[in-house]
């Protein structure tokens, strides 16, 4: 192999694929990165065999080749380096690396040693704008459960359904849903669950600036591609729990209240809360919102928020981490929280949007 | 006690006495803030028994007292406040904050069980511009031995003679040496070890902006004094190394060198270094400087960089982090090293600037 490369493309390409690999796994080729010359351009490739990513980047080649070498090193190098442009030429299992004044050889795997990274040959089957999906992901994904004891919760729940991505994740606790306009209908209903490890390294990976992300899925696979980049995964198998069973239809109380004000709040609450992490809301007609927590170790804290309520003075408790996860990620000023008793669940939507919402649970005392 | 504050006044002086306080101490006072009216103002002290902080905040009083709260729960709630003004007040053994709809009762312990901070009832020894003394920490501090096996050199050396402070710190492998200008002549030389812990507080809520630093001493303790804060600490007892005797007076090799270029030049090395540290430095005349390093494990770099070599050609091998530490905090765009051999003590200066100095020991191969 005998390429030129820019530093900053370079650089951007092992970001893209810098994050998925191994460090320290005793199978040394999954802590490497493949480079290879594609169809005149550079491909790097990292997988910790669940999830895999394949990105392109320009370059000048002169040699057609391919070379495994330790992730860590060269992204560290190259963030490093204070040139332009760098060539990359491979002599055996090693990567020579020249730069003006820097002269360096990374020592590599062979390219055969590294693990294929499944291909999928279906067409695109939904195309949707970057940015909605990444406000998407932002307002779902921490809602998932974290114990893998429950494999499906653990996942992401993606449902394509004509010319809509809904996106909803759940710990049995509480549920986020966010729905998302795709680009073009879908040839068929479609219902999958992702691991939540691939869709936050998704999330993170996507930048600001791009354009569509197109989703792909062979049986037990999805690849999203997005610029030059691929990001593939393998799905959970089982069956979603049908949430839409558990979200109230009506509510007996509605609640108009600024965001940052509940987050102060909920936050200075919260300090008096540290063993049971509960907080109580209560809705009080022409007074507002106020919230309470105490105990008999720290001390006790009640704020009152002016607050648009209508329907019944009601009230109830929730584990305050629940409704800051929710309240820490809409971008609007304000939001609605729904209520109907202590023991039902409550909701909580931006105001004046209409494909979000939140539901939580109040904790039984 | 009795008393209105503006919050950014409350939550700057909670900052300066909030970190070295402890955390989770089975003895709970030692977790508390004490709170206190004194002469016209409001009293924060907090104390580890090797380092007290007393810092005095402006506030409206109409009835005197004081009291202890936990440090955490006052920070994080004070910081999280996002009003203007707040009233404490408190009754028996608990503090009430009110501030416009946030009503709080904070559990707290008498000031009685306070441990008492030592006062010092001497005058200023010496005086010192606060930015200068902060530069001067930043240079010097991370120096200093980790190991408290060898309780002099786990801390800064300081030492007063005529208008001058000199600042020290070792591991017997590396040495920093800085000199600041003091305001005033001190009545008598003194020389004395400061615990590293307390300087590096001293360094972190010696914040920009300040004027002067007063220094005071009781035969086993050290006061530092700036705008409204005192920080107060032990000695360390003991006789700190003659460290004069190990600094060369001349060199064979001297090289200018840019800062940025060695870091960089450093830092590709490192990643051929990792399991000895050890990189090579060679300067040859004409040519400038070359750095090397090589693992059979990850293979090598070589970096080539144009510097001014006077004298002698010359090589040594040296730790990266020992050279980079130094590097990392010079203000200057080029540094000068000083090489003898590969076996005697090598010296970086900053280009231009006659207050500071590092020597580092060569690694021996």
């Amino acid at each position: 192999m005998k390429v030129v490369c820019t530093k900053e493309n370079l650089k951007k390409g092992l970001y893209m694929v810098g994050r998925v690999v191994g460090v320290g796994n005793p199978l040394q080729v999954l802590n490497n990165i493949l480079i290879k010359t594609d169809s005149g351009r550079v491909k790097l490739s990292s997988t910790n065999l669940e999830i895999g990513v394949n990105t392109w980047v320009g370059g000048k080649i002169s040699e057609e080749g391919a070379l495994t070498v330790p992730a860590r090193i060269i992204n560290e190098y190259i963030n490093n380096l204070p040139t332009e442009k760098v060539s990359l030429s491979t002599k055996e299992t090693t990567l020579n690396l020249e730069s003006d004044n820097y002269h360096t050889n990374i020592n590599g795997l062979p390219a055969d040693d590294f693990p294929l990274i499944p291909q999928i040959k279906e067409e695109a089957f939904a195309k949707v704008d970057a940015d909605e999906l990444r406000d998407a992901l932002s307002e779902t994904i921490w809602a998932a459960a974290t114990n893998e004891s429950q494999p499906e919760i653990s996942g992401i729940f993606f449902s394509f359904e004509e010319n809509k991505l809904t996106i909803a994740s759940t710990d049995r606790y509480r549920l986020a849903e966010r729905k998302c306009l795709l680009k073009t209908r879908v040839r068929e209903k479609k219902e999958v669950i992702i691991p939540s490890r691939t869709i936050s390294e998704l999330y993170k990976i996507l930048g600001s600036g791009l354009k569509d992300v197109e989703i792909y899925f062979s049986e037990s696979q999805v690849l999203f591609k997005f610029n030059d980049t691929e990001l593939i995964s393998r799905l959970i198998d089982g069956q979603y729990p049908d949430y839409a069973q558990i979200v109230p239809k009506e509510f007996k109380t509605e609640v108009v209240v600024g965001r940052e004000d509940l987050m102060h709040a909920l936050r200075a609450a919260a300090l008096f809360a540290s063993e049971s992490n509960n907080i109580q809301l209560e809705a009080v007609e022409k007074k507002g919102l106020v919230i309470k927590a105490s105990s008999a170790q720290a001390g006790e804290n009640t704020t009152d928020i002016q607050a648009g309520v209508q329907g019944l003075n009601n009230s109830a408790v929730f584990n305050h981490r629940y409704l800051l996860d929710c309240l820490n990620v809409l971008p609007e000023a304000r939001v609605v929280l729904k209520l109907i008793n202590d023991n039902s669940p409550a909701m909580i939507v931006p105001e004046g949007r209409d494909n979000y919402l939140y539901i939580a649970m109040p904790t039984k005392i």
